[in-house]
């Protein structure tokens, strides 16, 4: 157990994960819309062993947006590009249950799958925003009905992938014979949100099916990647809280009858790092200093559903909101309205710590390193997702210095094992539901 | 005009347009879903001068469906991925306004517009085929509803592309400034089917915003075209008849305020090529002798809601089907009842015939050099889509034999015209409809 691999995905996020990162002058400004860095991103991760690209979305600007959300690619289709501009690292991306159709979704999924030669991965979220209403002519489910939902769509999407055995389609040109009808499967659904027959028109991947991803942390979201996810992705407020998380996720996929092996966690980070720890705090002042006050209450007020802060005096208490942001990132919102109320915080420290936190995984590459073994053998997490604050720059440092400390630590390889995205994350080929028992009791065996 | 020189398109749909082109020796048996070979097709293409890859679509099969229709890529990720393994080809595809949300819509296409540097063209369609329904837990929208969801899906499409200016993003470093403010629309449409608030979160592209192609040849879809689309994908029957629609949709285009040249028409045609007239007949019988007559049947039920044809004798005249085929492929169905009854045609002539219609481009390379030049001379259409009955075969003949045909007599280049999809079809920059009267005025001039 204390031997594990670390395992490492990464966001792709346009020029970083912090509001201005567009400023910083390690990368191109226009990062969120330039192909040509996304490639090369996605290209060094993969040299670098990193085995996936994880491409979050949202379907709702206005003009306080932040800046990266305001011009980017759509995940389907940026995804698709990075595939054929890439070898081995999978392709993960972002699409909402709430605003979009199963048979559409499990085909872009499916035809993403088959393109990248088994690499994909669909992280499901319900979207909080409830703007996003506004863009899809309905309106916003409430917090408990998007997970019901939910449940429904991702039933509906796994039934449509395994439409086709794997040895359904045989194509023989002397007899004549495509597929064989009695491997196709006519799915029938018809539930309380959705009714869809199928089949789906596209096979099955070289990993089955295409790996999901879960984003929520609710409880609602809890049981959801208990049920479904093969891979969560999460918070890293500190070693504890997310040790707890994970146990209840992993807590949950034995409640729905699958092991703890099931389902992977992987909490973002966002490391600092340089040659010293000073140089590290360096990189992170200079992060901090890209950023205005005022921009950093628009940044807190996103959260808050646009929220106008600048009414308050930034140097009094953070103010008690009551209601607002009970229906969107509500687990984001508790966390800052309970640490602002436990530690006295000013309004202006709350806005400029949420805008640009400080990173737990800051310092030299040793230390960095150090504390990711620390949180993986804690059984914290099965690895990390990296969202670097200011992407070019902190890829760069991560591979120069924290990857050759974990190799010398015996605790990473730069090959990563197999082809597929399951191969990577340590997941076995999704069988299909229709297999025989023998089938499905060798994939429960690993 | 008569030295125009000839434009292309090419359908990338799998082994071919034949419902058995699998079967054929020339190709991959698996082409529907062989990333390999598209990304062959489409450089070989792009080799070859022609102006655009053609993605159709289905969202609903059935175990008597097609073939390359059971096992298929999704148009926007495959464009997606073929769009980074080329350069100047431009990428359209097929999605449908009556299953899909125009803001997904509008963003993936935006998107794929970015990723190939201002190449991409949506084929608008409404859906036709009824069982589509089935798979999207709503009831299927009649002939006139659909075009009606569809001028105003356009609308809200083409309203969201214009939320950004040209220079409305600014990215100052220095100053900080990410746009200007003044610069993005919000949309705010309310309309009948559509409640859509924007703006879309992705910039106007290099060609201004993506082609529009329209694809139905019903009054409704003439009507449609002369209103947005910038090409048409239409039938070839004949000349007289390819001419006659082709006015049509011009004077539409005149009656909504624009000039004939902004609509461009582009009937499909499958070229059956050869060194001599004999070997290219050879090739059709080659192509015609896939086919069984119970799977000819079955390919003509397809266009008449699944219709069971083998019901009848087959050597007895076309039945009379009443309303079957009243509300799916409507065009077609039309047309085949129509020709059955003039030329006195058995259910075997007619099904053969559906399924593998004797080509109307059928020679040498310079038969069918100087046949396209007719059409074009006689104003029939503004260029074709190449859709080949077996498209590893007739990609390669058409290269060799009638490319150089068309280039000895002076009317085709091998270089595209500039670098966008409007560049190469002769269309200009779409201007912003936010643009000053200055722009537009320019714009209209061309």
């Amino acid at each position: 157990m204390s031997a594990r691999p670390i395992s490492l995905g990464i966001m792709l996020h346009g020029a970083g994960g912090h509001m201005n990162s567009w400023k910083h002058p390690a990368g191109p400004a226009d990062a969120s819309v330039n192909l040509d860095f996304y490639v090369s991103q996605a290209r060094k991760a993969e040299e670098a062993g990193i085995a996936f690209a994880f491409v979050a979305d949202g379907l709702y600007i206005n003009e306080k947006s932040i800046p990266h959300f305001l011009n980017r690619f759509e995940p389907l289709t940026i995804l698709s590009a990075l595939a054929v501009a890439t070898r081995k690292i999978g392709m993960a991306g972002t699409v909402s249950t709430s605003y979009s159709d199963p048979f559409t979704v499990a085909r872009q999924f499916a035809s993403l799958d088959l393109i990248s030669g088994g690499r994909a991965g669909w992280n499901v979220v319900t979207t909080p925003l409830e703007g996003t209403a506004l863009n899809y002519s309905r309106p916003h489910p409430e917090h408990a009905l998007r997970y019901e939902i939910a449940d429904e769509y991702l039933a509906v999407t796994q039934g449509l992938w395994d439409s086709w055995d794997d040895d359904a389609v045989i194509r023989d040109r002397q007899t004549g014979q495509f597929f064989d009808p009695a491997k196709l499967h006519a799915l029938n659904h018809k539930g309380r949100f959705f009714e869809v027959a199928g089949p789906l028109n596209a096979p099955r991947s070289k990993q089955g099916q295409p790996v999901i991803f879960q984003a929520g942390s609710s409880d609602a979201g809890i049981v959801l990647a208990g049920k479904y996810a093969d891979a969560v992705f999460t918070h890293s407020p500190s070693l504890e809280e997310t040790r707890d998380f994970t146990t209840r996720v992993k807590d949950a996929a034995v409640a729905h009858g699958r092991s703890r092996d099931d389902v992977k966690i992987y909490p973002g980070i966002g490391p600092v790092v340089a040659e010293t720890r000073e140089a590290a705090e360096a990189k992170y002042h200079a992060i901090r200093a890209l950023l205005t006050l005022d921009e950093a209450l628009a940044y807190l007020g996103r959260y808050f559903d646009h929220h106008d802060f600048s009414q308050y005096d930034p140097d009094a208490p953070f103010p008690d909101l009551g209601e607002i942001g009970r229906n969107s990132f509500r687990s984001t919102t508790d966390r800052i309205k309970a640490e602002a109320r436990e530690k006295g915080l000013t309004l202006r420290e709350v806005a400029l710590a949420t805008a640009t936190p400080r990173p737990t995984f800051i310092g030299t590459g040793a230390e960095v390193a150090e504390k990711m073994i620390g949180w993986i053998d804690a059984g914290a997490s099965d690895g990390f997702i990296l969202g670097f604050p200011v992407a070019a720059e902190g890829l760069e440092d991560f591979i120069r210095l924290v990857i050759p400390e974990l190799e010398a630590r015996g605790r990473y390889s730069r090959d990563l094992p197999g082809e597929t995205l399951r191969d990577h994350l340590g997941l076995p080929f999704k069988v299909s539901r229709h297999a025989g028992p023998q089938a499905q009791a060798r994939a429960a065996r690993g």
